[in-house]
C-alpha cells in the first residue's frame, strides 16, 4: 500500500532562513519512505493525505528504559538510587507477574506513542511479555532481559540466549533482541566477559548500566583498583567487543569515555533520572567533545517519571548548555539526532530514525497549530524548545499508523488504564 | 453565583498513604472558595459540577516573565545573554508596537492558561497594552514597566508612577502594578534608590533582574568593588526596603542571599532560561537552606521558550536534586509551593495560590484520566514528575472560567494565532 503525504513540513537544517524547515511531499510504500520531493507528480494508487498542518519528524528513539516500571511510578520521589532500588523497586518487582509486566509495558508504549516515540530499548524481566506487548502495539523495540549474577549464570545466559533466538527479527523486524547485563554491582567481570563473547558471536547488542552513580564507581574501584570500564578494558573485553550501548554513564573519566568510543560503543544518557535520583550531572563537555555516539533514554517511569522523549531531550539540552555555561555547546541539529538516528544506530536498527528515501516509515506528526509553535518563527526550534506532547497528532511505525488523530490503533487504552491501576494497587500492598 | 464542585481530588500532604491527596467538595461563591469539606450537604442554588475525574490545584503562579516575548520565540537558540539581548532582542523590540505587545501577551496568556497558570508577573514596555490583554483574558497579574536609566530617569519614574496609579487594583483586583528597574547593568545605583523609595511609599512591589550572569556580577564588581546586592545594601537601600522580587539570582554569595532574605525579598528562579542561555546553575543548597522565599518563573519565551510552569517547576526540582547530588534536597510539597503560594505572596496577592476556605478561587483542573497519571499510585507526585499540560482540562480565575474543557472563554485564539504570526514576520524582517 502506498500513502502520499502532501505538503508536510520537515526539518532541514540547511534552510536556516526558513526556520530550518521545508515543505515536501512524502511517499510511503509498504514499510518504507520511497520518495521525498518538493512536489511529487504522477503518483497514482496512493492514499493521499493533507499533511500541511504538521511538522513531520522521524519518530523519536528512546534508547534506554524499563517499560513496565510505569507500574512503579511515584512510589519513591526523594531517595537515592541504592535505596530506591533496594527498598522500593526490588520488593515490588519480586511480586510482579508476566501479566503485570505486559500491561505495564502497554501503558509505557501508550505514553511513548503519545509523545511521538516509535522505537524503544527495554531491559527488564518476563521479557517475553514485554515482547508480546511490543508486537501488539505495533512499535519498534530492542529488548533484553536484565541479567544479574547470583550463582546461576549459566542458566541465565541460556535463558537470554533462548529469548534472543525467539524474538530477534520478529514482527517483521520491528523487534530485535539483545543482552542486558544489569550493572557492574550486580554482576561479575567474568560473567560480563561471557555475555560479551556470546553477544558478539550472535551479532547482538549489549545493553549495560555503567557508571550511573559515584558510589558504584567508588565501590568497584575499592575492590578492583579501577573503574568498571577501565577494568573491563584491562580484561580485554573491548578488544573485540559486541555492539555495546552503555546506559547512564554519569561518572566518567576521559579514559573511560575514550575506551567506550574506541570500542564503537554508544552512550544512552538519562538526564532526568540521574538528576531526580541525585546521581549527578555528567561532564557534558567531555561527552560532547569525545566523538562518541550519544543517545537519549527516559529510563523507567519509576525514577523519571514519564516516557516523554521530547521532555528528556529538552532537559538534556538545557543541562548541556547550563552546566558548561556555554549556550553554543550543543546545537539543535545534534540534539535532535541524539533523540532519533543515534539511538536507532546504537540499538542496531538500520534505516531508522531518519526521514530519507529508503528509510523505515517511522514518523511523528506534530500539529503546527498548537500554541507552542506560534508564531512560526522557527518550527524546528519550537519543536525542541517549546512544544510538548500536546501537539502529537499521529504516529506511524513501519508505514502503519499506531496512533491517528490521538486515537490508538492497536491499543485498548481503557483496558490498559483499568489493568495498570488494579495491578499497581496489588503491588503497593503488603 | 455559587458553584459546587463534587468529589474533586486535591493535594493534601498529610495523606501520604493515599498519594498525598484526598477527595473533597469545593464550594465557590463569587470570586472565593467559601467551603471545602469531605462532603457538603444542604447547598442549594449552586451550580453543581462533577469534579471526580480531576486533580484540582491552585492555579500556578508564574513569578517572572516578559509575556509579549512570545513574538520573539526561536529567534536565537545558541547565544549567551549579552549577545541574545543586544543582537537579537533589542533590535526587534525597538520595532514593536503596542498592538504587537497586546497580541504577543494574549498568546503568552493562552499558553499559560493551557498549562494551568492563573497568575503572572510581567516586566516589559507598552505595559498599558499588556494590562489590556490581561484584563480581557480574565487572569491575574502584577505588571511593571521595565525601566532602564539613560539620562531620562525622572520622566521614566513619572511614567511608571502614572502606570501604577492607572492599573493597580484594576479589573476587580486581578491586576496589580509594580515597578521594574531592569537590571544593575542598565540602571544606576542612584536610580535604583529613587525607585525603591518611591515604591515603598506606595506599598508597591519592585521586580528587578539581579545577578543573572557571572559577567554582570563581575563587571559591576570591577566598577563598584562589590556585587550589586552588596553594594545596594551598603547604600542603605535595604534598610527600609519595598517588597522586592529579585529575578534570576543565579550567581549569589551567601552574603547576597542573606541580605535579600533579611530585606524580606523573594527570589524568582528561572532555571530553564538560565540553563539555555548558559548563565549557569544556581547554588541550590545555599538558596534552599537560606529560608528566603523562593518562587518560580518561566522568563520570556524568547529564551525559555514556552510558558509552561509545570515544566519549569519540574526542571527546577530535577536540578535541585541533581546539582546537589541529594534527592532529599527538595520535596514535592515545597516545590509545588514555589510554583503557587510563594509566587503569589511575592507579587503581593493575598489569599492567592492556595486551596483554602476564603482564598481566591484560582484553580487548575488536571485530568486524572490522562495516561501520565496512571496507575494512580501517587497523584500529587504524578502531577509534579509525570504529567504535562496535555492534562489541563479547565482553569478558573477569581471564580470565573478562563478555559473550560480546553476552550478559551475570553480569548479569540484564532485571531491571536493569525495576528502573532503576521506580526512576528514583520519583526523578523529588516
Amino acid at each position: 500500500m502506498q500513502r502520499l503525504f502532501r505538503s508536510a513540513t520537515v526539518v532541514d537544517w540547511s534552510q536556516e532562513r526558513d526556520g530550518a524547515t521545508r515543505v515536501v511531499d512524502i511517499l510511503v510504500d509498504g514499510d518504507r519512505i520511497c520518495r521525498i520531493a518538493d512536489r511529487l507528480e504522477g503518483v497514482s494508487n496512493a492514499e493521499t493525505l493533507d499533511a500541511s498542518r504538521f511538522l513531520v519528524t522521524p519518530g523519536l528513539v528512546n534508547a534506554h528504559g524499563h517499560l513496565a516500571m510505569t507500574l512503579l511510578r511515584g512510589f519513591a520521589d526523594e531517595v537515592p538510587l541504592e535505596v530506591w532500588l533496594e527498598k522500593y523497586m526490588f520488593p515490588r518487582e519480586a511480586r510482579m507477574t508476566g501479566e503485570d509486566i505486559y500491561f505495564g509495558t502497554l501503558l509505557a508504549l501508550a505514553e511513548g506513542i503519545m509523545c511521538g516515540t516509535t522505537t524503544y530499548a527495554d531491559m527488564y524481566f518476563c521479557e517475553d511479555d514485554v515482547a508480546r506487548a511490543v508486537d501488539e502495539a505495533g512499535i519498534r523495540a530492542n529488548l533484553s532481559t536484565g541479567t544479574a549474577a547470583s550463582g546461576d549464570e549459566s542458566r541465565k545466559l541460556r535463558d537470554a540466549d533462548e529469548f534472543f533466538h525467539r524474538w530477534n527479527g520478529a514482527s517483521d523486524g520491528r523487534i530485535m533482541a539483545s543482552f542486558g547485563p544489569h550493572a557492574p554491582y550486580t554482576t561479575t567481570p567474568d560473567f560480563i566477559r561471557e555475555i560479551f563473547v556470546h553477544a558478539k558471536s550472535l551479532g547482538a547488542v549489549v545493553q549495560f548500566h555503567l557508571h550511573e552513580t559515584r558510589k558504584e564507581v567508588d565501590d568497584f574501584t575499592a575492590r578492583y583498583g579501577t573503574s568498571p570500564i577501565a577494568y573491563y578494558a584491562r580484561m580485554g573485553l573491548f578488544d573485540d567487543p559486541p555492539a555495546l550501548l552503555a546506559d547512564h554513564c554519569v561518572h566518567m573519566t576521559p579514559e573511560d569515555v575514550r575506551i567506550l568510543r574506541d570500542a564503537g560503543a554508544g552512550i544512552a544518557l538519562n538526564i532526568q533520572s540521574n538528576l531526580k535520583l541525585g546521581s549527578g550531572i555528567p561532564d557534558c563537555r567531555l561527552l560532547l567533545e569525545s566523538g562518541i555516539n550519544l543517545c537519549i533514554g527516559t529510563d523507567g517511569a519509576g525514577s523519571n517519571d514519564n516516557l516523554d522523549m521530547l521532555e528528556e531531550l529538552r532537559v538534556l539540552g538545557l543541562v548541556m548548555k547550563g552546566s558548561t555555561r556555554d549556550p553554543l555547546r550543543i546545537g539543535n541539529e545534534r540534539l535532535l539526532s541524539m533523540a532519533t538516528v543515534n539511538g536507532a544506530c546504537a540499538l542496531g536498527f538500520d534505516g531508522v530514525g531518519m526521514l530519507t528515501e529508503g528509510a523505515q516509515a517511522d514518523m511523528a506528526f506534530w500539529d503546527l497549530h498548537d500554541e507552542s509553535f506560534y508564531p512560526h518563527n522557527n518550527p524546528a526550534s519550537h519543536l525542541i524548545w517549546s512544544a510538548n506532547s500536546r501537539s502529537v497528532d499521529s504516529v506511524m511505525v513501519a508505514g502503519s499508523w499506531v496512533m491517528q488523530h490521538r486515537e490508538f490503533v492497536h491499543l485498548d487504552i481503557e483496558k490498559v488504564r483499568f489493568e495498570t491501576d488494579r495491578r499497581a494497587r496489588r503491588l503497593a500492598g503488603a
